[in-house]
């Protein structure tokens, strides 16, 4: 039998230990800020029944499921189908019940309500775990990627959005990555549409906003009438898409422009209390307003945040948003909630990219005991027990293999500290100690050993 | 569309943050020991391409695997199966390629010898993640469960096996739980099935040696013949299935009975240098010679090990063995491997049942900041940012509800420090600080709430 030359699914990715401590430094940073405001953890699991995935994602996330074979005969008391005319869609539910976990959100929907006798309302949980999409993979995109969440269910206080602001710029300000924070309403958009008379025309207008980056004023309403709105209406949008001036000059213009809107002008009413709260609060990053953004239309009924590092050029690294009804279609409605989900595999590329991780993280043994054969073995023994019992990462190297060999592991592993204990050191008691960085050796007593090589 | 009734796949579990507290517990003790040996983090994908998992556990093991329907038309391309003669066994390679990992120790191998030109051997390693098994759940056994690995590759020392021993001696030190370690050596099994002339008969024999627990070595004696070993061989037996006194005695003992084996000798070698390691490191739980041990027969090569709780009747708690070509079935011959694995759920179980949670663990908030207004509000905002700036949970409720009901929510979440900050308050600058253990209210300075309420 010819070995198999291993690999994995594509999209998907090992991590190795270099890239592992980085990881937990960034996962370590975002879950000791949420613990600090309170939020609690939570776990679910990977599979969860495809009635509680299918038709949460749009038709095209029920695509990107990853569907897991129902066990046994998983043919057995299927009515006979053909194969060439029926296709595969007929099938898949008979198949398969069970799915990988898309996102943390539904999941999270599920858990609320299945256990919502057990939990404390308002309740506020985080959530660490991988998803899987059976997106095309590319640069950037994995089919297992890990989400951070956290959301707070049964409160429509704005204070939960400042809150979750807070914890964005926490997080990013522990890891030292400048950020903007980029804020909308949905209601906001709602009025837009409603003003100038197509309220159905929604995500048409808010595609077309969403161009202006690129694009100018005149191109885009050059759009919205090629899709049908008429050009006397799309005239109408000319003002908002010409807004200018700070956040707050922003809002004052709008709630002249949107006075007819009630649903506009509840949007300005929110994002008005919400920036005076993080004005109060004192964010640590900038937070502005951005008409523009418009993530998450389907599933967001207010508060949308998005979050981008600023020196470098990626997507967004966080977002978020309120949805006024999460968890009815579990059977519990009426439940607001808002959430935050930082993407731990773009921040990252974006941390590597701009040098962030501290170099302090990197190594994890301190101190090789060499390796001189049987007898000095035990001498070692003792000693590395001293240093774990303190705390104090230590090694014994395996085999009395020879001194550069070993030498060369330490090396590699880049070990700070490196013992000697030989013959002349079992007999005197006096230990060499060799400083890895500096090639310094010196002679020490086991008992001064733990303080020369703790951090 | 009435709503759904939410549930999860059998054999799966929701964590609760009372449990995740309690789990993370163990998780972070096991981690910190591993550290502490010099071991590093590594992750593999859930998913794995079904040819590297497949033939790995056993025909029983593959029918245990979950395997992931392929994205798309998964029957394009598929020649016509008669359905109903086919059966689903000759659709399986062809409709599923991927699944989900059964074990740490397969992607383990399979890690090592994708990236062994990045690693530095002997290459220490531990690995903390989920594993997927479609068994039949029943208590105390999970279709989604976590295993916590620790292996070394490529070094035939026995210190591994030691200091392996003493990362479980340590961990489950740390976590106040009383066990046993159990050792037994492959080659010694090997040696009896020799000397008593049938080392083909190996599995018979031990799994006859097995049931000396709860049977009689006459009985034991009576199946091996009903399995059609002739009895004068099973005589040959009868000194081992005696064997008395401790571990020391045993093994001189086996030294004599098993003198004409030369694979029976190497097993004593190998266990007598391995106790004599285990009496120089000082391991702080007993460790014992069970040659009853035999688990994994089809995968170690030499040391076996098993850690029972003393205190719970629950089976193996951690457990695991050396296996001298691991990675030779993915290309990469004649590596070593020595790993143990802890069953994080049974450890949670045990822990549970003789209440060795340590009660400090339990609540994470410290401080809820009563709400009675917006203006209030906003001296909450700066006190709160102030305590988690210095490490410190703090809530702010979120909305100005009934005192009594904010009172409730800071008794369900045992939070134990609640702010009360009202016109008074503001007025004076002393807020009103209230020990929800005690009842008991006093009035603080901003300046004294950091301290007053600190850990």
């Amino acid at each position: 039998l010819a070995a198999q030359k291993p690999s994995i699914p594509k999209g998907t990715r090992d991590f190795t230990p270099e890239e592992m401590v980085r990881r937990h430094y960034i996962f370590d940073t975002i879950r000791s800020v949420f613990t600090r405001f309170g939020y609690l953890p939570i776990e679910t699991p990977a599979m969860e029944n495809l009635s509680s995935l299918l038709g949460k994602y749009g038709e095209e996330g029920d695509k990107l499921l990853f569907r897991i074979l129902n066990s046994g005969d998983f043919l057995a008391g299927l009515p006979p189908i053909d194969q060439t005319t029926a296709g595969f869609r007929e099938w898949l539910p008979h198949v398969a019940e069970k799915g990988l976990r898309y996102d943390l959100t539904v999941p999270f929907a599920r858990f609320v309500v299945q256990h919502q006798h057990e939990l404390t309302f308002p309740f506020r949980r985080y959530q660490i775990q991988p998803v899987w999409r059976a997106d095309r993979p590319q640069k950037g995109r994995y089919r297992e990627f890990f989400q951070c969440d956290a959301d707070v269910i049964g409160s429509r206080s704005l204070l939960n959005e400042t809150e979750l602001l807070q914890i964005i710029g926490m997080v990013f300000a522990h890891l030292g990555l400048r950020v903007e924070v980029r804020l909308n309403n949905r209601k906001l958009l709602a009025g837009i549409a409603e003003i100038i008379g197509h309220p159905d025309r929604l995500t048409d207008i808010t595609v077309a906003i969403d161009k202006l980056d690129k694009s100018t004023p005149e191109k885009v309403a050059e759009e919205l009438i090629q899709r049908g709105i008429p050009a006397a209406d799309v005239e109408k949008l000319q003002p908002i898409l010409m807004l200018e001036g700070d956040t707050r000059a922003k809002l004052e213009t709008l709630s002249t422009l949107l006075a007819t809107s009630e649903t506009g002008m509840k949007g300005i009413e929110e994002l008005t209390t919400l920036f005076d709260y993080l004005d109060e609060a004192g964010l640590p990053c900038p937070a502005l307003l951005d008409i523009k953004l418009a993530r998450g239309l389907n599933y967001y009924t207010g508060t949308i945040v998005e979050v981008k590092a600023l020196d470098a050029a990626m997507g967004s690294i966080c977002g978020g948003g309120r949805y006024d009804d999460l968890t009815g279609i579990f059977g519990l409605p009426g439940m607001s909630g808002v959430g935050i989900s930082f993407g731990a595999d773009r921040i990252y590329d974006v941390m590597m990219e701009l040098n962030l991780f501290p170099p302090a993280i990197h190594s994890s043994t301190r101190v090789l005991f060499a390796n001189f054969g049987r007898e000095e073995e035990r001498f070692c023994l003792h000693l590395a027990t001293q240093l774990r019992q303190a705390g104090i990462a230590a090694e014994i190297y395996p085999d009395a293999a020879k001194i550069k060999k070993q030498m060369e592991y330490a090396d590699r592993r880049e070990i700070p500290y490196v013992v000697l204990i030989g013959q002349d050191e079992m007999t005197s008691g006096q230990l060499t100690l060799k400083n890895m960085k500096t090639g310094e050796q010196t002679r020490v007593s086991a008992g001064e050993l733990e303080n020369l090589v703790s951090c």
